[in-house]
Order: C-alpha cells, then sequence, then structure tokens
C-alpha cells in the first residue's frame, strides 16, 4: 500500500479504525475499536501514538462512547461524558493534545447541552471528525512553512516517528521533509531508531521507504559522530508538549539530540501544531513525563535482550531548554524570535548558505 | 557461577576455551578453539570483544596455530608464522591490542628463530600466557588509580562493557567501579545499553548484578536526562586505541557521552592500559574504524525489527577528543596534564566536592 493510502485513524460506521503500530513495518493491521475502552487501551498500549494521533483518538473516543451512552437524560449524560473523558485522559500524561482535544470536546459538549439529545450526540461525533479533518490541514501548513529550512542537497535526522502514522495524515517534523521531496528537492534522512520502541526504525523507516526518500537508519548513539562528520545539515523533530516558554518535550532522545546539535552547529527544528504548546505549563520543569514499563528496554516483542530482574530507567520523554531550539514550526508560522539563540551567526550559514 | 568463577578466556590442555559473550546473559556457554582460525572467527563473531581480551586471543591464537605447524624447518615455521599473524591482524582494525600482541608474538619469534624448534614453539606459547596474566595484573593496577576518582555516595555512569569480559580478568572501567565497590563505596552505576550490540545490557549488566553493584539499565539516549537532572558523578568508558595526541577510539556512543558530559560538566575518565595507546598513530583521524554488518542493527538475533533492506550505518567505534577526556587512567598511573581540559574547575568540584 503507498503511503496516501494508509490510514493511521478513520471514524467508519460508528467505529473507530487504526493501523497497529506496534506491528510495523512487518505487518499492516488494522485494528477496530467499537468502545471508548478499547480506543484508551488502543494508546496506552502505542498501537497508536504520536501527539496529534493521540488527541484525534481521543476525540474519537468520546464520541464512541457518547453514541453508546444509554443516558435518558442530560445529566446522566454528563455522568457518562466525565468518565469517558477521565479514562481517555489517564492514558498517557505527556503529550498535551490528548487534554486539548478533550477539551475542544467538552466545549461541544456544553454548547449543545440545551439541545435535544440527538442533536448533542451529533455535535460531538461532528466535532471528532473536524478535528480529524483540522488536523490533516494544519500539517500541510506547518509542512509548507518548515520546508522553506531545507535546501536542495540537504542531509537531514529526524527522530522517532513524527509522519502520517503520528498524526491524522502527513505528519509534523516528518511532513516538513516530505513536502521538501515532493518540491523536488534532492534530500536525504539519517534515521535514529529511537530505543526503546523503535519507532524511528520501524514506522519512519517504513515511511520513508514508501515515499521512496533516500534514508540511513542508525542507531541513536550514532547521530554524535554524523554530526563530528559535518554529514548532517539540519535536524526535525517533532513535540508532545511545548510549555509557555518554550521549553519542549518530546520523545526520549530528543534533548540529546539538541546537546549535540548546539555543539556541532546544526539547526535544530521542533514542528508542532500550536496545539501542542501549553499555556498552563510555564516550564519544561512542569511537564508530566510518562515512565513506562522496563519491559520495552529488557524485552525485544516477547525476547529477553538483558537480564530482567535489574531496576530500569524509562522515561518515555525528555526535555530539551527553549534556548536550544532553532524554531518552532507552527501551522501559524515559525516562532524563533521569541527564543534565545545560541550560535546566532553558524545557524543562520546553517540554512542560508549562499547568503 | 560468581564473577571471580567466570573465565573470559583461557589456555588449556592446548587448545583456547572462550565463554561464549553472543549468549550472554542468558547462556553461560564456553567455546573451545582447537586452531587459530576458530580463534579468529571467534573474534570476528565477537564471541569475544573487548580490547584487552581481543589483545590475549590473538596471542593464543598465534601460540595454537604454531603448537600446529607441521613445518620442518625455520624458513617453513616463519611463513606459517606470517600466515596465522596476518589472519587474526585482519579480523578486527580499531582495537590496537591486537596488533600490540601480535607485534610481541613476533619479538618472541625472532628471539628464538635460532634456538631448537620445540624451544621456540615453547616460548611462544610462553609468551601467550604472560600476556593473559600480565593483563590481569594490569587490570588491578588500573583499577587502583582510577579508584581514588570514585567518592563514597557516587552514581557513575559506563558503557559497553569493559569488565572481566573485555579482558583477561578483572576489566579497565568495570575494574575501576569494581575495585570501589570492594573499598566499601556506597557506589550505584548507570549502565547504557549500548547498541547495537547490546554489550551494556547483556554483559555490563550482567557482571554488576553478580558483583551485587546496584544497577539502574538505561538505553543509550536516556544519558542525557539523567546528566541534566545531575543524577551522574562521574563517567568512565574503555578505549580500543589511544592516538599519540589523546584522541580515544572507543565503542560507538562514547563520543555522545563525552559531548554530553562536557556539557553537563560530569568528569569524564577513560580506562585503559597502556598497551592501547598507538604512539604511532598521530590523532583519532588516523584510527580506522571498523564498519559492521548492518544486520547487528536491523535484526535482534534472527528475528527482523526493522526493514531488512534500507541502506544502515554501522561503525563499531567513534573517536573522543583527548581535550574532552578529564583523565586517561592506565596501569603506570593517571594521565591528565598531557591534555587540555575543559572546565577544570568544574571538574575538579566534580570528583573533589569537600574540598
Amino acid at each position: 500500500m503507498s503511503i496516501a493510502e494508509i490510514r493511521t485513524i478513520q471514524w467508519r460506521d460508528g467505529r473507530v479504525i487504526m493501523i497497529d503500530q506496534r506491528r510495523l513495518p512487518h505487518e499492516e493491521i488494522y485494528l477496530t475499536c467499537s468502545t471508548y475502552q478499547e480506543v484508551a487501551q488502543a494508546i496506552q498500549s502505542m498501537v497508536i501514538r504520536g501527539a496529534p494521533a493521540i488527541g484525534v483518538a481521543a476525540a474519537m473516543g468520546v464520541a464512541l462512547g457518547i453514541n453508546a451512552s444509554s443516558a435518558k437524560n442530560k445529566d446522566d449524560l454528563e455522568k457518562d461524558f466525565l468518565g469517558i473523558s477521565e479514562r481517555l485522559m489517564a492514558t498517557r500524561p505527556t503529550a498535551v493534545n490528548l487534554s486539548w482535544a478533550l477539551i475542544r470536546m467538552k466545549r461541544i459538549f456544553k454548547e449543545y447541552f440545551n439541545h435535544p439529545l440527538p442533536a448533542l450526540k451529533e455535535a460531538i461525533q461532528k466535532e471528532a471528525l473536524t478535528i480529524y479533518e483540522e488536523d490533516i490541514a494544519l500539517n500541510r501548513k506547518m509542512a509548507a512553512h518548515g520546508e522553506a529550512f531545507i535546501r536542495d542537497g540537504f542531509r537531514l535526522m529526524t527522530y522517532c516517528n513524527t509522519g502520517t502514522l503520528a498524526a491524522a495524515g502527513y505528519g509534523t517534523a516528518l511532513g516538513v521533509i516530505r513536502a521538501a521531496h515532493e518540491a523536488g528537492k534532492r534530500i536525504s534522512v539519517y534515521v535514529c531508531e529511537t530505543r526503546p520502541f523503535l519507532q524511528g526504525l520501524r514506522l519512519t523507516s517504513w515511511e520513508l521507504y514508501k515515499l521512496k526518500i533516500p534514508q540511513t537508519v542508525i542507531s541513536d548513539n550514532m547521530a554524535a559522530t554524523l554530526m563530528a562528520q559535518k554529514k548532517v545539515d539540519a535536524i526535525f523533530v517533532g513535540a508532545d508538549r511545548v510549555a509557555a516558554n518554550g521549553d519542549v518535550a518530546n520523545k526520549i532522545g530528543t534533548y540529546m539530540l539538541a546537546v549535540l546539535a548546539q555543539h556541532h552547529r546544526v539547526p535544530f527544528y521542533v514542528v508542532a501544531p500550536t496545539s501542542t504548546i501549553d499555556p498552563n505549563c510555564p516550564n519544561g520543569e512542569e511537564i508530566p513525563i510518562e515512565e513506562r514499563d522496563p519491559k520495552e528496554v529488557t524485552y525485544l516483542r516477547e525476547y529477553p535482550i538483558g537480564l530482567t530482574n535489574v531496576p530500569v530507567f524509562n522515561p518515555a520523554f525528555d526535555v530539551t531548554p527553549a534556548a536550544m531550539v532553532t524554531a518552532l514550526i507552527t501551522e501559524r508560522g515559525v516562532i524563533y524570535k521569541l527564543f534565545k539563540r545560541p550560535h546566532e551567526s553558524e545557524i543562520n550559514s546553517g540554512y542560508d548558505k549562499d547568503k
């Protein structure tokens, strides 16, 4: 199947269908969720992941739950709404898109609260689909803004998966890279495998292969060597939450890349929709960081790869200080003047080579 | 089996026996090499790895080959010697201990060239055993020198495997850590898993577990976060080759740690015997870096973990500039005044906390 035919998540016949990302790249299998509990479980077990995709899934989860509610009056329906929201909110703590989507659903719920019950249910479902459609449109806009930072011949580096699979479609950081390719720029991409869950090796590599964009896979600890060898012109990553001061929470290892990028004077771009910015979170220290099962590190699928009885530290995300981000690329434009920019002259020469 | 009973490599009844490090930590299986070709294959396929251990294996390989030689005169034996050396030398290019051991064997070969054939063969075998025994003694000396840099309560970080399994016994960087533990200091160790071959997760974790030294396993991309959280007091790594200017080639990912250590003001120590210093190699750029099979990244044992038809960059080592090394700890003492030391004041406060 071509990447245009891949559907990360879709609403069909009152059910939610997702490609099972745990089984990629080896199998392209779709999983159907008929209840909001199944959607919550799918988010938690990473059938679906990526901040924008999680937001869409949560919204569709609410629609599923409200559709199936047997409440006969508004007060009971409100209780159901709160229970559904709470369950979905509890799936993963770091990506703010989850609460952002749930807040949007709540707004609609309140707006239509005095309408007849079928109209309220319909409005909820419509809002979930709107969030889905808006996400694809946002991705295209981010891609257009970000693509300007990529020059013909650039050797890019990316982390985790921020493509079609991380959003309703197209993607954030990988969307930018894809847009540069589609604009005819001859680019190549270093794909960091992204331990422990291997989203780079399994998902990004698969998307780039399908898009016929030249790639080289590396393990995360090789990124420094490539930068030292001056083989990386720019780095593009996504975000799970951007604090009000510009600090960025993203997949564990992103901060490592940011430090290396600063040391080697490589421009470091974060691509995320404005829904990822959390104005209620003053700085990176306040972002809750999910710690996941040690087995993600010590097992590969069902196979143990190390001792299984030793302590493991497995944070799913890390925080990159705003000052290390060259620019934040959103659907509404590029934000970089707000942040202190390290090594401004070198960064300029990075993307403005022929100035 | 306790770690004291584990034999990385030994010479017994005219054969070489090694623990098969590819199968650790799940199985403690010993492999017997009866020919120098089998020793060469064992080095190449990483049954045995670690710069000092490779040196010992090569010396024992020469002894095996010379013992088995059917040469009836010295000229034929010399031809055999050169063929054996060449085969062993071709196994892995980066660790200089390999050529160092082969040069030592050649010196003995020349020294005893005019002796009767049995005496020559005996001298060769004796030299291999001397290299083995010296290595253990050297490790103990390095451990004693390095241990002084570790204070009670230190939270250490280490990379790859530099313990009993990487040498004839005891180890280099992990030997230092072990000595601190044996001296009664309450230490804990962050073990970087060390992709792609997982020497940290599979071997170092296993050694620390057997030694009852508290540990926490992480994937390599989490090291930066721990340093940012000020949870790392010092980093100890080994070396495969130290150039004349002090640049250090070591397992891929070491340079990443060095950059992160400098950024976060964490002391960064390299522990290696003087046999790892290559006076003929002016600087890090001249150190040959082995690139290994892409399958090490895209497969885990026989299981593919990503697409298997995409390009992979898989260098086994990287180079850390001398200026980033706080001190080089050898059996003959600690070298640090030769190198430029970044952030000298901070490094001092790192290991001289109560000054």
